[in-house]
């Protein structure tokens, strides 16, 4: 079969001489790393003739295996995400892992040094994708598409130091929701924020506050404060980084390293402290200084408006006005926003504490022209949630919790207690199967009954299908129900009914 | 927000800049591929001050995205798989879309340029993982585990030459079903098979056929033929290009590229055309040639018993034990077997083509003592299930029956048909979000009610709320079938119930 199969490999050609020979095994260490996956060290085998190689086997740095029991949560999150973006009448969409790397980036950049590059092997040059924004954009070009509500759901790959303890990985997945389309000003950017806090709420990660601000009010800001025009994307990064620094620290960055005036950086400490509803996008509106700048004109007008759309959602509450927020990327033109968790809320005496985002997002009106052959612009809004991180903190929960989790969905064991049971139970278990039944049994000859109840327990299975030889002499099979240990008779041939009764009321 | 904004890239910082300024178009062309999708020439704008740049807006080569359509019936197909694998008691499991390069495969192996090798960024030499087995075996080795049924569904990464007509990708998502663990012989085989069955009969792909035969059959006939040992691997690559290349061909390789004493590459055309079930297997066993190969001996034991397993489960009508399957992959060891679709079933006169193979599998007991520092070994077998062909299949039958494919789940859709109802409008949208429900509305002041009802009608959205002034002025909204176009009058705050009531009866 050549899609499965074709591998013409020489790799594994010499693995079947070797498999008599045990490996030699030069040590075995485990490694304190924050997964806590085994580590070792082993010869490598696969090169009888030539030097041995020492190996670890283990996952690439900042990546990471999802066990059984992390992929029933994750996949819970994910069905929540995604039901809420389906809600909203978005549709899916997937594109390649990989991108051609002039699409992702410019040639010869070496400030993408966080972009995995594929290696030349002859052909195209490509890297990983590292985010979902830029294959969207890329997307709607391409097919000259005008409009398009849609999520998607993949993994995407930084080269960052990662930060594993606070879920921070290199390769990690994403959920995206995007509005592309010229339409009426901030109804989709409304809906975008209405979007996080249905997901954030329905995940019930505690208290969340989403910062917004805009584009245009922070470069508005940037004007009337004295930096000079070009320093504006890099101020901007400066100030992204107000959520893991002080401002001193920030403030010494803008000024030390990037050669902002000390008064300049001081104008921009006080707006950045400001944060507020309605009233302090007022109060900017009239502020003698920021005033002078159309662009922050515009931007605060286009805010006052999404926060009227805000109160008709009945989110206006969970969001903030907050001149600090800058977000990192820099194809955001418009509205931008950022959902943070918080930490203890109510408590009193205690500040809530910001324990770090979870989902971001902005409208980026100049992306898809970039790709366009004729310039033609189609005007985006989306966001994008951090499933890691809240895959971390869901995790945590559930350990503190010491809530169990079921890996599989089994509903029946077909069990015998005694030998030579082995075809009557392929015969039963098939049956189960064709009935759409979730069934198992274990794959042993003789198995005994102790070991198949045993098996049921640890894997909570509820109902046991028992067949021995006075069962099959009377034309019956039992059964049990594992956590009661209650059993019944049931004729042969209506246990599929049975069974699916039973499975039906519970 | 760190983790989804950090890129501090300057790719994007010059962008800003250059929004007004319209791109300067150098040409447009169509490229005849066969998604079909456009594809455009454009003056890069990304380096104003440097020479333009032409770039070719498209995805790598062999690999493409999914349209919303697509998605649809990718996620019918794979709700089936998985729902298959989940009814056999599989767990999920996640692996990094890369491996340490080493672990799938030796260094300095130039054998492997069907593998996407990533560039060397410093730190780890890295690889696109190619298969998801020998992820597993890594994993299986990793965390010690002695046994584990697992699923995984996942992309990976091959740069053969795509042939995208027949749905072949360098990009391709495979399923795979793994069984692994010490247990009695051919229980676990047998369920693999069964499960191909349950699988490709679900997805109603017509008729099909599994071929089944075991390495050491393969080996012990290779033996016998007078196949020189150290050729066994590359000969059975050969024979692997049976479905695709006449004997005549096969043979040729064999004797002119190979290397291989032409009455022995005969002796193993004998063999080959053999096929059929249980007698076949009797036959063999008595073979005076063959049966001179205790190994060859063994395996075709196994596959009695296998047959035997294979009765009970109610397919062995769907299987043929066929000596000239012989499997690309190298790390196989007892029973392989592959699904084919067989044209026009039943139809007179007709032989029956196959069409390509759709899943294959087999058993590979070496594969993970090859990742475990001791060398214990964990026999496995598993089965992969090739999505991008049964997609083709599906989307060829939905187009030739010109099925129609919903791309959203919107049940009900909120309009006005008169002006300045926007903020009445958002009230009652976010009302039926908070209700769970699926709601849309158009992201205009005032948009017309004809287009409101005609995007109803494009999207399949079965239901609208309609309000207007005289509906405020009452206290109610319309609530209007789009099919039927009838309406209904309804108090606005026993809407939510309504139209929960409508959809559970719908």
């Amino acid at each position: 079969m050549s899609r499965l199969g074709p591998l013409r490999c020489g790799a594994w050609a010499t693995l079947l001489g070797q498999l008599l020979r045990p490996p030699r095994v030069v040590c075995i260490r485990a490694v304190g790393c924050h997964s806590q996956v085994a580590q070792a060290v082993l010869t490598s085998q696969l090169k009888p003739h030539q030097e041995k190689q020492n190996f670890i086997i283990k996952v690439p740095k900042g990546t990471r295996d999802l066990s059984p029991q992390q992929m029933v949560v994750r996949e819970k999150i994910l069905d929540k995400i995604i039901s809420c973006f389906k809600r909203h009448g978005a549709k899916g969409l997937d594109t390649p892992a990989f991108e051609l790397t002039e699409i992702l980036t410019e040639k010869n950049e070496d400030n993408f040094s966080l972009m995995y590059d594929l290696k030349d092997q002859g052909g195209e040059l490509l890297s990983l994708r590292y985010d979902l924004t830029v294959p969207f954009a890329r997307y709607l070009a391409m097919n000259k598409l005008k409009g398009m509500k849609r999520y998607q759901v993949g993994k995407v790959w930084r080269r960052e130091s990662p930060t594993i303890a606070q879920g921070r990985y290199r390769e990690f997945c994403q959920c995206d929701f995007d509005i592309a389309g010229e339409f009426d000003p901030m109804i989709p950017d409304a809906e975008c924020l209405k979007i996080m806090c249905e997901i954030l709420s329905g995940l019930q990660l505690g208290d969340f506050l989403i910062k917004v601000n805009d584009r245009r009010v922070v470069d508005g800001m940037f004007a009337v404060c004295g930096v000079p025009e070009g320093k504006f994307r890099t101020i901007c990064t400066s100030m992204d980084k107000l959520d893991k620094m002080s401002w001193e620290d920030v403030r010494h960055e803008m000024v030390a390293e990037k050669g902002l005036a000390p008064e300049v950086a001081d104008r921009i400490g006080d707006y950045i402290q400001c944060h507020g509803g309605i009233s302090l996008l007022e109060d900017l509106s009239r502020d003698p200084r920021l005033s002078q700048s159309q662009l922050a004109l515009q931007g605060l007008e286009d805010l006052k408006l999404l926060f009227e759309y805000l109160t008709l959602f009945g989110i206006a509450e969970k969001i903030s006005f907050d001149l600090s927020l800058a977000r990192g990327l820099d194809y955001y033109t418009g509205v931008i926003y950022e959902a943070v968790l918080l930490q203890s809320p109510g408590q009193a005496g205690k500040e809530a504490l910001d324990v770090g985002s979870v989902a971001a997002g902005g409208r980026y009106d100049g992306l898809v022209a970039q790709f366009d052959p004729k310039g033609h612009n189609v005007p985006c809004v989306g966001l994008s949630i951090g499933v890691e991180r809240i895959f971390h903190l869901v995790e945590q929960r559930m350990k503190a919790s010491g809530e169990k989790v079921r890996t599989t969905e089994t509903q029946v064991f077909v069990a015998t207690p005694q030998k030579n049971f082995l075809r009557e139970r392929l015969k039963i278990i098939a049956e189960l199967w064709d009935a759409g039944i979730k069934a198992e049994m274990l794959y042993k000859n003789n198995p005994k009954l102790l070991t198949q109840i045993h098996y049921c327990e640890k894997a909570y299975i509820p109902l046991m299908v028992i067949i021995g030889e006075q069962e099959q002499n009377e034309g019956v099979v039992k059964l049990r129900s594992v956590a009661s240990r209650e059993e019944m008779t049931v004729n042969r041939e209506s246990l599929v009914p049975e069974i699916q009764k039973r499975l039906s009321l519970s």
